[in-house]
This record gives structure tokens, C-alpha cells and sequence, in this order.
């Protein structure tokens, strides 16, 4: 079947409104937020709109029949190239699916399509005084199918964990057309050891074995306060050595934040009134619970922090606490005008390695960046070893996009040698896959065994993950 | 190869110290804790001792080249005949692999070998300020290797999850005897999203995969404080509508688990001193955190319960604490003991049903207990629906044990009917394999497929889990 016969072929079958295949409207599928696709966006051959799961079986069935590749796409934020089509097929965008079944209160739980986004689920839970904890700076826009299948985390992960641990279960159409539903076919429990667990080996598949359909998910009770401590470093390793004395003083806080002296100055430069203090870094600790529990907490941190740094300041009013956080929260805008002919481009963007190695790796990072004469910013979720690096280059200078390459090379290799993962939180996709082997061994041929016995004629979302 | 072929082998193989083929050593091998293996005792045609990933790969290449089946075990608590040899074969007790390679308490993790017991862990971690958060009741003998196997859980799960929570990586030998190292060959990092999850597909996956040789673990800092509530209700429906009201109420306790009159009545027949009140349920609350929050958290609880409950004491004294925690931590005894000439067995002991549905499901458990005139005993973790079931009978009576099969088959069908499953911790195994299909219909399939993918042959621990 060629791209034209599909595209009339998928009108006939879900309706004209629910298919795209205008060359300008299938531009916008041909990138995410990654460097690869901004080098080399690709067209995918028709875009549907899918909105229930018997229209997702039929496309998969025209789809196998026809061997013709499946991309599935929630709000296209990943920065892997995930979601992208690099040699045609099928997009199946599913952030128009957006609806949440059922908040079903009573037993802790949501259930919802794929398309609902990450922000409106929890203004929705806010209502039953529960939430969704995994907190990705995407929160506006993306989705939880996109969440699901990325396994994303974000700015909570150091207490609350990754998106898998919310997911009960799932229903799946797989390449052939076959409906499957983890976690157990009509269940509503929320502990569950029956079978092998296709959830968790589902979330963070990246589309490669199957399309998401409906989520069931797990809701936690919203925490009544919350506080924020700031503590400014001359020492680039006190700061890691900070963040381990606080887990040992007994505390887990919410959330872990650093930036280093690139990402201070980044920030100072964007937006001057900010003033954050010249340092080597500042750590900001996030910590929630009830309200006396969080203080405690803060003046644990307070103490514990101040035996290292230059200065503490913690506070649990509103309007402070979004000052002192709002460094933090522009430095991904700010690291993209450190240059005026300069963009932060998405790639090396996601390492983690061993809280214990976390300084040793920034600094090696900054000495990749001046060998390859490459301006880099370094922020992120230090209290899980995820560092986030913003090269920034002019994307037009071909010269410069070769050099920014290979720096992104050295990165991915610094972060194995460092004992750790080219990607902590954002995906493997279409950019991190030849790391994959080297990360994995032999481990990585039994990957591709389970993606044989979901997808025998590999048609989902090829060139991604394996 | 037959059963003396192979002992032979195996001792020339591994040394005698290594191997144990007198009958009388295999008998104590025929069974676990599960009523099954009580009826049916099977001895293996070997164990073997394996103390070294090279070891347990010699094994299995052996096996794997003769057809024989391998049965990895570790200190035998589980209560569905996971670790025993249902048809022959070698059993591979791994309770005497029991170091802890390295606490690697600056990368919070650690990294032991599968005979390391769960409180043995959790006293080594305890110097280091650090703590495995699962805790089973099985402590004292499980190992953690087991826990993997089985995705353990127990009293703490409500705030602190499963075992699979905590797992970053592990060593399994396939039965091929290829060797992969799960969450990156040479990881330590905490956050890692590369490559399919193959940890968290193994974690629970009873032995029918591959055999656990090293688990590298996340720890968490040590709360400081703790605290007891205990909450007595006259209307069973009242028990699990305080749980969520306490839930709704921003609290996340670290354990909540329920006695129902035939638990209460059992405790105080079997020890008269504890002297629990008369009722229809008791619920205790474990909360833990800072010694603030664990306040003002015991203080929110007696209020909230307080609204339903006949009378809610609450302690943070550790003597008091023990006395209200006694009559749940002696309820599995004291179940044994409501007859005299009765023994409590395992079967039907661990569905997991939605909170909403606990009440539902505790009537009708009783009332299946009249039809078929057998004393079942109730208790359980409420916090997540799992309720344990203690069904007492004369085992050497064929018309009881006829009639407690028949008994068990129904709850399992009423754990599926009321939206829940058949096992929220302790697993499938031999005994409940039968209800695996009516769980997860087609995703049956796509388990299956995945068992294929990781042993051909099908040598893998055989009649368990699918």
C-alpha cells in the first residue's frame, strides 16, 4: 500500500476530521523537542486522531496487514525523537483522546485516555484531595500516555519515584490488534502479584511494544504544606556531599535541586533582578508533608546544609518560596540565551550518575565544553543523580553542529564511564540507542526477544529504544 | 540424564559439600508454607548450594543441555510451592549465598547476594542510618532474594510499596546460562529509564525466568519516630470508609491492617491477657516521619477515626505501642489455634480486593466459611486490600480437606468478581495458576511469550506462574 492509498484508506475508515495527510499539517509531527529532529525532520505519511480503542485496533490491523510502520505521539515534548516518524508510517496522535474516565476516589485510583495532560489530572484530583506526584517541567503540556510510555519523573522523583510507580494498569493494543489489559483484566485493586508484570515492562517501553489506550493510575494523598531551603556553595563538592548528609540526617525531601556556576550565571544574565548569589552552586531542597513535619524538616536542613555552605535560607511562605525557586524554574529558558546568536539545543540533556559522582561529572563536563569551545549550562535533579546539560551553539553553523555532536558523544560515554545512564529520565528513543548495548550487554538481545513476541513484524514505532 | 546420573555430576561438578541427594535431605525440600505441599509432598531429584555466579551458571548449562528442571529456593516461607520441585529436578537453595557484597551508603544502595536475610539487611543498613522499607511477616527467615522472586510486601507497603520499588538492577543467570546484569552492567545510579525494564519484569516473576545471583538495592533514610493508633469499630463497613477518610485526610500511614471479630476472637481465646475489645473490627495505623509529623499525624487520626469508631487510643510509647500492636502480630498464631484439633492452612490466603469492596468481601468470606462449616479467620492489610484468610481444619480429615479446597476455590473467585486478584503478595506459584488466565485474559498470552523469549526449553521452575 503506498503513502497515498493509505491516506485515502484511513479516511474511508475513521472519517475525514480524524486523519491528516496535508503536507503542511504533517510538517508539524516531523519533530519533537530533540536536536535530531530539528537536524532532520521527517514527514510521517498520514497523522489520525484516534479517539477510542476500537479505532486504534482497526488502524493497527490496516497497519500489520500492510507492514506499514505505527508512531505513536502524545504532545510531542520528548527530546529523544521519540514520537517521530523516520521513515514514514502511521502517527497516531492521541493528545486529542484526553478524556479521564473515572476518578474513582474510594479506592485511590484514576482512570483515564491517553491525551490528558499531566496538569489537568491533577487540578482535577485537587478536587477529591488526592494527586499524580511525578512532576516533569513539561507539566502544562504533556500528556500521561506520554508520561507512560517515557517513564518520565521530573522535579519529585527523590521522594515520590518515577511514573511507574502510579501505573496499576494498562490497556494496550499491540501490532496485530490484539487488546491486552495489565495489572488484571477487570481489576480495581491497588497491591497485585498475579503474573508477570507487563505494567512495569510496558511503562517507559516507548511506544516499541504496543499503543497505550487507557491508564489506570494510582493517587496519593496531597501533602498540606510545603517548604523551600536555598543553600549557596564555593565548593562545587559540597554540594553532593550536602545532599547525602541530608538523606542521612533522616529526611527525604520532595525535591533536589543544583545549579552550577554555568546555570547562576545563565540565570543572573537572563534575568538580573533575580540576583542569585555568585557561587560554585546552590542546592534548593524542596520538602513536603504536614505542617509541622516540614518544619522540622526545614531546620534539620538548615543545620545540616549550613556545616557546608556559605549560606541557608529556607522559608515556607508562598511568596518567598517561588522567589527562591525561581532561578531554578527559568534556568532551562535562561541557559538558551546565554548567547544572542546561540539556542540550547535537546541532546546530552539527560544523563544520571551515582549521587557520589555528581561533581566529578560536572566538572568534566565543563572541560568537554572547552575543548570543543561549546558554552554548556548544568542544572537538575542532583538528588537522583540527573543532570541536565544545555549545550548552546548556532545551530545554522555547521561547524558548530559538528562539534556539538560530539560533545554529546562524550557526554553519553562520560555518564556510563561514571557508572550511570545516558538517560535518567527522558528516553532512549531514536537519539540514545547505539549507548544502548554498551549500557546493557547481553541484556539488550533479550530486550529485542521481548519486542519479537510483541511486535513479530516490527512495525511499532521502529528506529526507537532497539 | 537420570536422577543418579545427575547427582553424580552435580558433586563432581560442585564438590560434595554442595550438593544433597540423600532422600532424607530432600524430603525437608518437598514443601514450603502452602497447603499444597503439605498434601503433596515432591522431593527434587538434587539441591544444589551455589555460592558464586559461575557456579550457578555451571548448573544451568547442565541443565539446559539435559532437559532437567531447575527449581531456585530460598529459605522456603513462601506459601503457593513456588520453590518446590512439583516433577523432579534440581532445587537450587540459595539461602546460603547470603553476603552483602558492598553498602553503598554514599550512592544510598547496597548490593547483596540472594541468601541475605530481611532483617539481617535491615540491621546492617540500620548503621548506616540507612533501611529496606518492605517487611514482610516473614522477616526474621525470608531472604531477599525470595522477596525479588515474589515481590514481597507485607505491613509497610500502604506508604512504602513493594519490593520491586527498590530494586535498580540484578545478576540473572538465564537458564541457557547466558548472564545479564538488569538496570545497567555497570550502573549505580538511582534514576535510569534506558532500555526495556527488564528489573521490575523479573522482580516477581517467581523463578521462571532465571535465577537471582546479585540484587543491587535502593535504601532509604530511617524515620525517627514512629506511632500507634489503634481504632475499634462496631459496623465492619466503618473499617475501611476510615481508612480513606484518613487517607482524604493528607495522611499517608506507613501500615494499616484490620482485624474482624473471627481475628479478635482468635487472639483473645489464644491469649486471653490481650484482651482485645469485643467488635467488629479493629484497625491499627502505623505512622512514621519526623517526631512532629508523627504527632500531628496521630493527633489527625484520632480525630478522623474518632468519627466512626467506638474508642481510638493512640501511642508513641514503645511498650504501649507493642501491646497494641500484639493481638495483629500474634493473629496468624493465635488462627491456628481456634481448634483444638485444627491446624490454619495456606490456601486462599492472600487476595487483594479494592478498599471499597474490603467490607463486601469479609461478609461474604464468612459466609462461605458457614456454607461449607469451616472457621475461617480474617485479618490483613487494609491499607491496600490485601486480605489474609486463615481457614482452620483438621488436615487429616479427607472430607475437610475436601471442603477447604472447594472453600478456597470460592474466595479466589469472589477476590476476581469483586474487582481484585487472586494474590496481593505471596504470588502464583503452583496453586494459583489456574485463576491466572481468568485474571488477564489475552495478556496471558503475551506472558507466556515472554517465558519463551527468556527459557525455550522450559526448565525454568515449571508448573509455577503460567
Amino acid at each position: 500500500m503506498d503513502k497515498s492509498a493509505l491516506q485515502k484508506e484511513l479516511v474511508k475508515m475513521l472519517g475525514k476530521d480524524k486523519v491528516l495527510y496535508d503536507e503542511l499539517d504533517l510538517m508539524y509531527y516531523s519533530y519533537d523537542s530533540s536536536f535530531l529532529t530539528k537536524l532532520e525532520p521527517a514527514n510521517p505519511w498520514a497523522v489520525v486522531l484516534p479517539r477510542s480503542t476500537e479505532e486504534v485496533q482497526k488502524i493497527m490491523k490496516l497497519a500489520f496487514d500492510n507492514n506499514i510502520d505505527i508512531i505513536p505521539r502524545g504532545a510531542g515534548t520528548g527530546e529523544t525523537g521519540g514520537c517521530v516518524a523516520l521513515k514514514g508510517g502511521i502517527v497516531l496522535d492521541l493528545s486529542t483522546w484526553d478524556e479521564i474516565v473515572e476518578v474513582d476516589a474510594k479506592n485511590m485510583q484514576v482512570i483515564l485516555r491517553p491525551g490528558v495532560i499531566h496538569a489537568d489530572l491533577n487540578k482535577e484530583l485537587a478536587k477529591y484531595n488526592l494527586f499524580f506526584p511525578p512532576d516533569p517541567g513539561s507539566s502544562q503540556m504533556c500528556t500521561i500516555g506520554g508520561m507512560v510510555a517515557n517513564n518520565a519523573s521530573g522535579l519529585r522523583a527523590v521522594k515520590y519515584g518515577c511514573t511507574e510507580q502510579y501505573i496499576l494498569g494498562l490497556e494496550i493494543v499491540l501490532a496485530n490488534g490484539d487488546i491486552i489489559t495489565t495489572g488484571g483484566m477487570k481489576a480495581r485493586c491497588i497491591k497485585n502479584v498475579s503474573g508477570l508484570n507487563l505494567t512495569k515492562l510496558m511503562v517507559g517501553s516507548e511506544g516499541i511494544l504496543g499503543v497505550i489506550t487507557q491508564i489506570r493510575l494510582r493517587c496519593w494523598p496531597r501533602p498540606k504544606a510545603r517548604g523551600i531551603a536555598m543553600a549557596v556553595f564555593d565548593n562545587l563538592d559540597d554540594a553532593p556531599a550536602t545532599v547525602l548528609d541530608v538523606y542521612q540526617s533522616g529526611i527525604l525531601p520532595s525535591g533536589i535541586e543544583i545549579l552550577d556556576s554555568s546555570a547562576i550565571q545563565a540565570v543572573n544574565q537572563f534575568k538580573p533582578e533575580i540576583n542569585l548569589p555568585d557561587a560554585e552552586a546552590i542546592l534548593l531542597f524542596e520538602v513536603d508533608g504536614n505542617p509541622p513535619s516540614v518544619k522540622y524538616d526545614g531546620q534539620v536542613i538548615k543545620e545540616v546544609a549550613g556545616k557546608r555552605a556559605r549560606n541557608v535560607e529556607w522559608s515556607t511562605e508562598e511568596k518567598r518560596m517561588a522567589e527562591l525557586w525561581e532561578g531554578r524554574s527559568i534556568t532551562a529558558t535562561a541557559a538558551a540565551r546565554v548567547r544572542k546568536d546561540g539556542s540550547r539545543i535537546f541532546a546530552g540533556e539527560d544523563i544520571s550518575v551515582p549521587l557520589a559522582k555528581v561533581a566529578d561529572t560536572l566538572r568534566a563536563i565543563r572541560a568537554l565544553g572547552d575543548k570543543y569551545g561549546i558554552k554548556v549550562v548544568n542544572y537538575g535533579h542532583i538528588g537522583d543523580g540527573n543532570v541536565h546539560t544545555a549545550p548552546v551553539i548556532n545551530p545554522e553553523n555547521p561547524e558548530e553542529v559538528e562539534k556539538v555532536l560530539q560533545l554529546v558523544h562524550d557526554i553519553h560515554l562520560l555518564a556510563i564511564e561514571m557508572e550511570g545512564t545516558t538517560t535518567g529520565e527522558h528516553g532512549v528513543g531514536a537519539v540514545r540507542r547505539k549507548y544502548a548495548e554498551l549500557e546493557h550487554g547481553q541484556a539488550w538481545q533479550y530486550m529485542k526477544e521481548i519486542k519479537k513476541a510483541f511486535d513479530p513484524k516490527g512495525i511499532m514505532n521502529p528506529g526507537k529504544l532497539i
